[in-house]
């Protein structure tokens, strides 16, 4: 007998992140209930994004156009670029509606235990695009608050400053709406150490 | 400009039960960062389910074989129907390895609040299934314990009970390795009202 269709959609849908045995199987019959208009669609939609597409040639984010829609718009500021370290942070950035500027997509911060290093995180292809048209007068660094993202921080400041270029990092403390009581002792910390004249 | 594959893919992501607009974008960059292999499996087996997947005529379970797996199985007692609200429930079951008949898939519960009636529950190719050979000696209601899940119980019972035939329903309590202290006062009382000699 073949493989039965519906354990091995459940199979490949449970290695989706966050998605276990359970989840996947809930998924895999709500699938099935709907007409197959649905599943039709999320199957050319997976092709599509796997056909289409690629990393911009400028900023490595995720694009089916080159370049992407943030390079290719004439209306951003070039002299601004916000370094991220996953593409889905640009989403995230861009719904603030703060930045005006380009971005740098890393894909990934620097890790020595995980084996990534500078050549992995693509700070090199960063630093070719600063000598723009304009030039690049800052460079906005938006790694995480981990460790990691705090190293690579350093990293490209120590590469970037020394060019005469600025680099700033985003600010972290306390979140909005939430109690000064209810935050983390190192939120916390980062918050006094980040205080600002009023 | 043609629709943003990435976004496509993230809306019809969002459609599945219990994936939010984050979650959804979180499943799609994690889908590109994969080789383009898993998303080409996804893809064919999302074609194959819609394909190859149909209810079981006997049972209505969903199956890529006609009859369905347990339908077909020699090895099951043709004399006992589990009948369950959904198909996914029959897994647990099996899990538990301790039902070896036959299944009776409603797809639903008696709901007249939303417009489910006994036509819509497949109640009648229950009944249609009952004088087998063997005859159904005995019919296990796993429904839920829900107001609509009890209530399709005593339904089926009703119907089936005058043909002779035992209707049983699957025992409701504490559930195993849980504080009697903990238990919701509806679970108890049911574990009170359902207590058997020892």
């Amino acid at each position: 007998m073949a493989v039965d269709p519906l354990r091995n959609l459940c199979d490949l849908l449970a290695r989706l992140p966050g998605v276990g045995e359970r989840t996947a199987q809930r998924m895999a019959y709500h699938i099935v209930r709907q007409s197959a208009d649905y599943a039709n669609a999320l199957a050319q939609a997976l092709l599509g994004v796997v056909k289409d597409v690629r990393t911009c040639s400028r900023c490595q984010a995720l694009t089916a156009v080159e370049p992407c829609a943030i390079c290719g718009d004439p209306q951003r500021r070039r002299d601004v670029i916000c370094v991220v370290a996953n593409p889905q942070d640009i989403a995230a950035i861009e719904a603030t509606g703060e930045h005006r500027g380009l971005y740098h997509v890393l894909h990934g911060v620097l890790s020595p235990l995980e084996g990534v290093g500078p050549e992995e995180i693509r700070a090199r292809l960063l630093l070719e695009r600063l000598p723009g048209d304009p030039p690049v007068g800052e460079v906005i660094v938006a790694t995480p608050a981990s460790v990691e993202g705090e190293a690579t921080a350093l990293y490209l400041s120590g590469l970037i400053r020394p060019l005469g270029i600025a680099v700033t990092r985003i600010a972290f403390g306390i979140p909005m709406g939430s109690e000064i009581e209810y935050a983390d002792k190192l939120t916390l910390a980062r918050a006094l150490g980040g205080r600002r004249p009023i």
